[in-house]
Parts: structure tokens; sequence; C-alpha cells
């Protein structure tokens, strides 16, 4: 390795080397409720690839693979590292599945809001596959150090998605809402020892307000909210009358509900709140610190209805071993701005 | 000011220093999300009281006039400062208003478990007023300095209750559910420039979820979701049907609803979340920095649907004029674990 090193200023770490980095630098992430589970992780070793198109075969399998028909495995899909100097292997897309979102002449979104940078540039690329739809699935766009970004569209049969229904509101399932059923983030660099492997997307499975409180429900994203309440026919002239609230919690509950119903892998808040308790008290059996960030833990929702709410947490930068997010535009890091 | 603190180790700040210290001790406090009214303070200035028996009827006096039938005012009542050496004036209730916990034999508790530590303790120091109900007010305990703690029932007729029901169901008042209107914290010590109100009780009004949420819903307090959620009907074997959330929205109502009801002062989270909003902006233009503990100003329901919950904040200590929590049994503070 010394040798190696000294050659090439980098080193290859073994098998080993890369699957328990992998399930450590999970574990060490403060932000991750989900972390009960880090010994359950499948690791594949894609660092041989050396082409945009190998790579984008690898995600699709990936894709496949994780999904499972609905039984989600935890997984992470490593490529080669970045060699001191060039900028890595890049994927643009902030995770493998996500909506396009494409502003209106009178300001209005339509698709999620949070992708309208990433839709402007695949479209700049020569992407087709604008619907002009609430739900486009964006392509992939993966960038070789020093190369050009490619893009790529992705096979619809790999993506499994899950259309929403509500337990009790028939009307709900004509509001026409789906939400994909695996949420793959494909934009944080992972470090082990000194490597950076700027490639390594990695998922687990949804937990529901993800979904319910956060990419369907937040105001700067799908916003439905107002239109929920409307449904369900609730005052939404005041805040006093809690409509949002209410709202909120019925597309919670139709989330969990469609997942259930589709056969989809899926965690509710208490629950996963309850279970990282667990995890808290394992590490603290295993001698370890346990590094948690607070508002993060919490839950978008209920807050103080889960046990982390009442439990301090302390956090720390574990940097040896972690998953950092990047930020397109700085430390040389590709993206969509620099289109 | 200079001979004077020669002589006694303090001095006599003037009445706008008061006023004044009051104010930005408030305006300084991190964690709460009401100071937009930061300037509409009543300071009440009680330095002149010297016996406990004068100092209970001045905090009879502050419930009358901030509570103010029901138009609640923010007030503040400022005794006599603590003196170099000694404990300074104590109130040993965390609030002037507050209902008894019991603990059972059998392991349960009747009343706020929040209390039981003061209800044991007012119980040593002779209080014949407990009746083991679910909402017991406690006695004041007002400690001098150098001398033993002495207890004041408070009059029924100065304090205001209301009794909670719910805008839809109609059991809900069968619950036989109420809370007082007027929250004054009364354990916080006032620092203004070098000296310390050791009593200093302050209120505002209450934003419904201190109560439907924290009061009246976590597991520790009187934990009621539970018994509400049965009463609805739902299924709470499992956390997935999301009962704990639907049960908590209809409790937030129920008290939102019952407040408005009897004409007393009460605002939502969503209202005060935005209020806050505006606190920020004119504290930017007014060139001061807004310090604010993140996981205290997001409301513990609901989170992502409030603006705070998407602003990132900073917290400092500002110790010169600032409240701080006094925790009994350190730094000298007597209170009910010292009995
Ligand atoms: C197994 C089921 C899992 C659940 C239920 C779960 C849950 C969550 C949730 C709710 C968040 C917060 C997301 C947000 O608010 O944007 C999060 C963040 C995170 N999780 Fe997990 N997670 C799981 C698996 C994983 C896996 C397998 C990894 C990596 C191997 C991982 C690494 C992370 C990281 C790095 C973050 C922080 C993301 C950021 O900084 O934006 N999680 N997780
Ligand atoms: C006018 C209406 C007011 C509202 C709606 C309001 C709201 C709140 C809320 C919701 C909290 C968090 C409480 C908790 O979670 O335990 C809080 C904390 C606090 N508020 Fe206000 N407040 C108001 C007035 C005041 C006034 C008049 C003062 C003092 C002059 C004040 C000083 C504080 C302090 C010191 C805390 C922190 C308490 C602690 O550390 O435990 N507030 N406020």
């Amino acid at each position: 390795m010394r040798s190696e090193l000294e050659r090439s200023g980098t080193y290859w770490q073994t098998q080993e080397e890369l699957t328990y980095g992998a399930m450590v630098a999970w574990r060490n992430n403060a932000r991750c409720i989900g972390r009960l589970n880090w010994q359950k992780l499948h690791v594949r070793d894609m660092r041989a690839l050396s082409t945009a198109q190998d790579i984008f075969t690898a995600l699709v399998e990936h894709i496949r693979l994780a999904t499972n028909r609905g039984k989600i495995q935890s997984m992470i899909t490593i490529f080669a590292p970045q060699s001191p100097g060039d900028a890595g292997i890049r994927i643009w897309n902030p995770q493998l599945i996500r909506y396009a979102g494409y502003r209106q002449a009178d300001g209005c979104v339509v698709g999620d809001p949070l992708h309208i940078e990433l839709t402007e540039a695949v479209q700049r690329l020569g992407w087709l596959g604008a619907q002009g739809g609430a739900f486009d699935l964006l392509p992939i766009v993966i960038q070789m150090p020093g190369h050009a970004p490619e893009i790529f569209e992705l096979p619809r049969d790999c993506i499994l998605e899950v259309t929403l229904s509500h337990p009790e509101f028939s009307w709900f399932a004509d509001l026409g809402l789906k939400w994909h059923a695996l949420p793959v983030i494909s934009n944080m660099r992972l470090e082990i020892g000194g490597i950076s492997y700027t490639a390594a997307p990695f998922n687990g499975w949804y937990m529901g307000t993800e979904i319910g409180a956060r990419n369907l429900g937040d105001v700067e994203r799908y916003n439905l909210l107002p239109c929920i309440a409307r449904a369900m026919g609730l005052e939404t002239h005041s805040d006093r009358t809690l409509w949002k609230d209410r709202a909120l919690v019925e597309l919670n509950r139709a989330v969990l509900h469609s997942f259930e119903l589709a056969g989809v892998t899926i965690i509710d808040h208490h629950t996963a709140a309850r279970q990282f308790m667990h995890h808290e008290k394992y590490e603290r059996q295993a001698g370890r610190n346990l590094y948690a960030d607070w508002g993060w833990i919490v839950p978008p929702m209920s807050g103080s209805t889960t046990p982390v709410f009442h439990t301090p947490t302390k956090t720390a930068s574990l940097h040896l071993i972690s998953f950092i997010r990047t930020i397109p535009g700085r430390n040389n890091v590709p993206g969509p701005a620099t289109l």
C-alpha cells in the first residue's frame, strides 16, 4: 500500500475496508434516524468500471436489486475513488429517482420545485423526455473526470412507484398523486480513511414523513396541504383551525397506507424513533459515542410525541469515515449550476 | 451609584433601567417564539417589598392584572434583587399557577407528574389543600433569604381556568379536562447588568401547543393521547395508523377552540411562527443579531409546516441582560429537593 500510495497518491482499499467503511460511515451520520440497521447494508464494489455507460448500467442494477419488488434492501454501490487533482466521478442527481420541476410563465411550478435547476440543465444537455407533468422521471447525469456530463434515461420498468390512496377518503385517489418507492441519495461523497468516493449512491427505505410531510407537504416542494385541506372541506382561512395539521396527518396516513397496500417497505416516524432509541442503547452498550443532530432526528411532524424529542443529543463531525454533502459549484464540484 | 456599590456590593437600578432591562432580557431569550411583542411588557417594580406576605399579595395582584378577564397582558413583577452572599428571594413554584401531582401506590400518577416533587414538598410544609384530583391548584412557596419557606394558598377567584371542549366531538367535554389561562414563569432569574433578580415572575399568553402538545400530551405529563384516541375510536395497536398524530391534532383543536370560546387570549403555532419571522425581519432592520434556539422555536407538532423549521438559527448566551434558568439544589438555589 505504501508504494501504491507513493506512485499514485492514492491506494486501493480492500473489499473488507470498503464494506466496513461504508457501514461505519452510515453509523457515523448524525442526521440519520435509521441507523439501527447499520450492519445490514449490501455493499457493491464497482470500482473497476471506467465508462459512464457502465456506471449507468450499474445504477439501474442497483435500483432493481435494492427495490427487490418492494422488499427494499439497504444498499450502496461504490464507484472508483477520486484521484488527487481531479473532480472524481460525479452523479449530478441528488437522488437517482426524482421528478422534474418546470417553472411556468406565470411563475407557478409543475412538478418538484426542488429540481427546476437540474431539469433546466438536463434540457440544455439535450434531454427530450420532458412531458411537462407533475411526476416526470429525471434522467441520470453522469460526469466522468475531465469529460462532459452524459445523460441516460432510466428504463421505466425498473422504477417502482406507489400511487397514493387514503384508508378512508375515496376522493384521495382522484388527486392523482404517487411517489417512488426507493430513495437513493447520489450526491454525497463517501470518505473512508482519506479516500474520497465521489460516486457512491446509497439507499435505505423511506420514513413516511419524508414523502408525506416534506416532499409532498413543504410549501417549497409540492405544497399539497391546501389542496388536501380543501378536498377535506376544511376552513382554510384561519391557521387557528389547524387545517394544515389535519391535512398533514391525512396525507401521511395516505402515504403509509398506500406503501403497505403496494407491499413496499416503509417505516412510520414513531417506529423509526423507537428503533433509534434502541440503537442509542446498543451503541452505549458497545462503548461508542452516539452523535445525533436533534433537528434532523426529530421527525418533521408530531415531534413531541416521539421519544427522540425528549432526548438531548450531541453532534460532532467524524471526518475519517463519513458521508459528506457535496455542494455543486464549490470545491470544484461540477453540477447543474456549472452548465 | 459607585458609593452605593461600594457600601452594599450592589446598587439600586432606576425604574427605566429596570423596565428596559426586562424587555431586553425577553428579546434576548433564544427560546421564546413570542418576542415580536417585546416592547409591550408591563413592568411592575416591587423591589420595596420585604415580607413573604407582601410578596404573595403582589403575586395575586399580578395574576389578576395580567389575566385581565381573559384579555391577557404580558407582565413582569420584579422583587428586590439578591444581595451578594445570600440566596435572594425565591419562589419555589416553576409557574405561579400549576397543578399538583400525586403518585399512587400502584405507581400511576394523578395530576401533573411534573409537580410530584413540589407537591410532596408543600405537603411536608403543612399544605392541607391536597384533594387528590387531576387539577388541584398548588399553593405558592416563597422563601425569603435566610428564612424558612412559607406557603400561601391562591384565592380561587383570581385563577381563570378554561374547561376544554371540542368544536365537533361532543364527548370531548365529558373528559373533564381544563387548563389555566395564564402561564407565569416564576423560577427564572432576571439578570440586568450584574444585578440578579431572583424573584421576577413574568407571563405572556399561551401558545396552544404548550397545553395541547406538551402539558396534556407528553407521555411524562398528562399523557392524554391514548385516552383521546380511544374516545375517537382509533386503532391504537399500531403506531402506523398515526393515532397519536390524529389525537394530538384534535386535542390541540380543542385547546384553541375552548380558549377562544372563553374569550382568553391564545395563539396557535402557525401564527406564532409567522410573527416570529416578522420579528426576525425587524431585528435585522434594527441592525441587531437575532439569536434563536431552533429546537425550542420550532413547535412540537407539525414542525415542517411552519416557516421557522426551514430557517437556520444561531444561538448565543447573552448573559448581561437575560433570563436564566435556576436549578434548585445547585448554586445555593433552594427548592423542593432541599426540604
Ligand atoms: C434503512 C432505512 C433508513 C431509514 C428509515 C433512514 C432514514 C433517514 C431519514 C428520515 C433521514 C433524514 C432525511 C431528510 O430529512 O432529508 C436520513 C438521513 C440520512 N441517512 Fe438514513 N435512513 C435509512 C438508511 C440509510 C442508509 C442505508 C444510509 C447509508 C448507507 C443512510 C445514510 C443517511 C445519511 C448520510 C443521511 C443524511 C443526508 C443528508 O445530509 O442530507 N441512511 N435517513
Ligand atoms: C406574549 C406571548 C408569549 C408567547 C406566545 C410566548 C411563547 C413562548 C413559548 C412557546 C416558549 C417555549 C416554552 C416551552 O416550550 O416550555 C417560550 C419560552 C420563553 N419565553 Fe416566551 N412567550 C410570550 C411572552 C413572554 C414574555 C412576556 C417573556 C418575558 C418577559 C417571555 C420569556 C420567555 C423565556 C425566558 C422563555 C424560555 C423559558 C425556559 O427556558 O424554560 N415570553 N415563550
